[in-house]
């Protein structure tokens, strides 16, 4: 089988394509090739077994998609965005790759005809809800995103669905909670803090921490959110239905409870790294954000995470990003 | 104060304008000029003493929208869509109309720049929901359309709150119930039973009802979707919020309630002119069908409808569509 991933060289990309290439198959399916593409050229792997090819290409241009799909990728994880900050920054930026690319390869999906029929895997975002939320956010509650990003995920969504209602492809929308702990550099994301909070103490550096402990927020790990995209690419789709787009389980925590799992996991000195420095601008931010959600339906689609409390995801971020060593 | 209506050769536009002439007035401004543009031409008022200017162009191609924003209008009433059946039928045309001419307008506006930042009224439709339903739709449930025209409605609406939003105009989306009676001709949409059933029995002429007595739907008259649009071009809109689209208020009747108010209102003759002739085919999009809401934030906001029971509904009708006389 192929497999096309689009936004390959992100971070959810490369450990998705790290994953494929060491597992071989996708579900029960041997995989025969892989296209890795984005904007920037995606890494080529070491000692792949498998063929890869690598596109560089502006998924934005409605041109970019049809070569793509030429060699019928059966499975397309569609990856490709810019984050929220970014599309806030440049309204018309966000729309042009965060909208209008995801309906261009809509459109070339459905220009192939001929009974193409591809799962495609879309990775939206809890951003498509705003406050104000109930303690819960349930599978029924409404999308009022806050932010350009999030209207952007949102309305994909409903095109997914739509394009899936249609018969042009199999789509299957999953809202990842944010992705903690994110590897690499503290970033310029709003949510960033979440991550760098534990990263940076667990390699030595000093984090700032801009709002108050009891800010609960919804989170997963980096592989919890690969094991979301490889069920979401294998599962059987009619099991869902029409509503397509699906809230993935997370773990909710207050930046308190990280604190003191990372403090359990580590000891004082790692968390004596985190200066407190309230930033109100961050704080009236996350305000907006979503704390807490019941994903039953994900759940009884068969969607698990890959840790149960947040000490767990400390240690698998010790484990499989820092081989199993961090500064004491 | 000039307004501009999209979609003023359709049954709501007609009646919206009416209503603006003979107002003379938009809430405490008096109307200086009225634009009606439509892709066919919209009739010229007899007797107008607001200037009313027509314009005919395809409110889908990109440039349309620039001239018509030209005299700065303060209010947009934007009512231009294809229908239902039509959106389904033809993807690439429902796609085009319903979602880009709205983009395209949104773009024109956000184009002008220089401060300009007119009231736009956009008429969405319960069809961005989608089966299954609670009992009753409140106003934190989901879109899950289940058409392409409610797909189409469910994206204009994201688009609306996030311009918005971001301050490129002070956008307000109304939800209509179908609109009963609906006057004129039997039309092909697969709704239009819920006002044949009334129309045509009261015209003499025979109606065929294909689905069963026990089917609920959600109902507003002519009249109260004007006075809708009317309240949603002059109301306080910081009241709303960032939640920006709103499902109106209307009335839940079954067939079968409709039946027993035309009888009441008229006699066993009338409503004998009915023949049940069910359509296996019109229950099942039926069934997918919204029945009954309860619409508490529009309430709030000072939306209300111009009638109490479905008794009102066909009064209404007979003094409104037929000088107060139908065929006993
Ligand atoms: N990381 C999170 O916490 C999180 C949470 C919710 C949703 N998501 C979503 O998951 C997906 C992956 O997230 P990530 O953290 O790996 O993001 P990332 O920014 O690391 O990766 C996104 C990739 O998309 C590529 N891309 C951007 N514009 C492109 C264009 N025009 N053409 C081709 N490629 C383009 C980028 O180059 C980048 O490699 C994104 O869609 C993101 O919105 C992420
Ligand atoms: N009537 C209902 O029951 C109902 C219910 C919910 C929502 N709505 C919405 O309310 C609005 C008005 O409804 P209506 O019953 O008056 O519909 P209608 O079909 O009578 O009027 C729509 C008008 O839009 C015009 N139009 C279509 N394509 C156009 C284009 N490309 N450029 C310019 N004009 C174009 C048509 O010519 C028509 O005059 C529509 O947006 C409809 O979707 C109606």
């Amino acid at each position: 089988m192929h497999i096309l991933v689009l936004g390959a060289a992100g971070m959810v990309g490369r450990k998705l394509v790290d994953r494929l290439l060491a597992d071989g198959h996708l579900g029960d399916r041997q995989i025969t090739r892989i296209t890795l593409h984005d904007v920037v050229a995606a890494a080529q792997p070491l000692d792949a077994t498998i063929p890869v090819e690598i596109v560089t290409s502006d998924f934005a241009d409605a041109a970019s998609a049809a070569p793509l799909l030429a060699p019928r990728p059966q499975v397309i994880f569609h990856l490709a965005a810019i984050v929220s900050g970014e599309a806030e920054a440049d309204f018309d930026k966000g729309y042009r790759i965060n909208l209008d690319g995801t309906r261009h390869l809509l459109e070339a999906i459905r220009a192939v005809g001929d009974g193409y029929h591809p799962r495609l895997v879309f990775t939206s975002s809890i951003a498509v809800f705003g406050a104000p939320f109930p303690e819960k956010i349930g599978d029924e509650f409404l999308s009022t995103p806050l932010t350009s990003y999030g209207t952007q995920k949102a309305i994909c969504e409903l095109l997914i669905a739509d394009y899936t209602r249609r018969g042009f492809l199999d789509g299957v929308g999953i809202r990842l909670p944010t992705i903690c702990v994110r590897p690499g550099r503290p970033n310029k994301a709003a949510s960033g803090f979440f991550s760098d909070i534990i990263r940076e103490p667990l390699a030595g550096q000093e984090a700032v921490l801009p709002v108050s402990d009891d800010v609960m927020h919804w989170h997963a790990s980096p592989r919890s959110a690969v094991g979301f995209l490889i069920h979401a690419g294998t599962m059987d789709t009619k099991a869902i239905g029409p509503r397509r787009n699906l809230s993935m389980p997370g773990l909710a925590a207050t930046v308190g409870e990280q604190i003191a799992a990372l403090e359990r996991v580590t000891g004082k000195n790692v968390v004596a790294r985190i200066r407190r420095e309230p930033d109100p601008v961050i704080m009236g931010i996350v305000a907006g954000w979503p704390r807490n959600f019941s994903t039953d339906r994900a759940r009884q689609l068969g969607f698990t995470t890959a840790e149960k409390t947040f000490d767990d995801i400390i240690r698998n971020h010790i484990d499989d990003e820092l081989g199993g060593n961090f500064v004491a």
